[in-house]
């Protein structure tokens, strides 16, 4: 059964889309640590990161340095930190979060956003890019 | 003034040091979030990963997947996290941490290790690069 970031990208289920190339997408997660935080996904699905093949890999973190350029630019922050853990979803996936604390970082917090906020932030973001 | 991860690279600071390329430095954190946490560093000293010259960010990217490779075949874990946050030291660092659950990657909870177990454990990874 295709992952949940599959079933995103293939468009089965709705997302708030940032970018995509051939081999990566992005879009907004939708239960953030902190306004803006974006997931970068290889269309390739594999669980773990360092198990992609090489040349995914690179594209992936080239993918995600250009999508947290735009971060930054787009959101307010000191920096937007980057967190690959893949204990809940068996599809490896790059979290850029634009951080003002450490606890942005944690997982253990969470920022309430609405529908509205999710669109005319995506928007900004692409803008960006 | 030099960071203190330049000051390691040097050698003026002692460091259970992984390995070592042209660009890159590694070695274990000395107050880990878990067993087997180390760090992956740029020789070129920049505050913010995404700052990194295009060809140094690559690189550094590559260096730590190889590096995490060989964490995962050394130290008992689920898989290797991956994270970038960098508001404590101004000189871009990748934190790669054998973890076994999310709290692993909070860098809240801390993991006692004696030099000796630093010592064991970092010619234990070594022979797995």
């Amino acid at each position: 059964m295709p992952s949940i970031f599959t079933r995103i990208i293939n468009g089965e289920i709705p997302s708030y889309k940032i970018d995509e190339d051939e081999h990566c997408y992005a879009f907004l997660d939708i239960n953030p640590n902190a306004v803006g935080h974006t997931l970068c996904v290889p269309k390739q699905e594999v669980d773990k990161l360092f198990d992609l093949d090489q040349e995914i890999y690179m594209h992936l973190m080239q993918f995600s340095k250009r999508i947290a350029v735009a971060l930054e630019q787009a959101v307010p922050c000191k920096r937007v930190g980057m967190a690959v853990v893949g204990l809940e979803v068996p599809h490896a996936h790059v979290h850029l979060i634009p951080i003002h604390q450490m606890t942005d970082m944690s997982f253990q917090t969470k920022v309430n956003m609405q529908e509205e906020d999710f669109i005319s932030l995506a928007k900004k973001i692409r803008s960006k890019i």
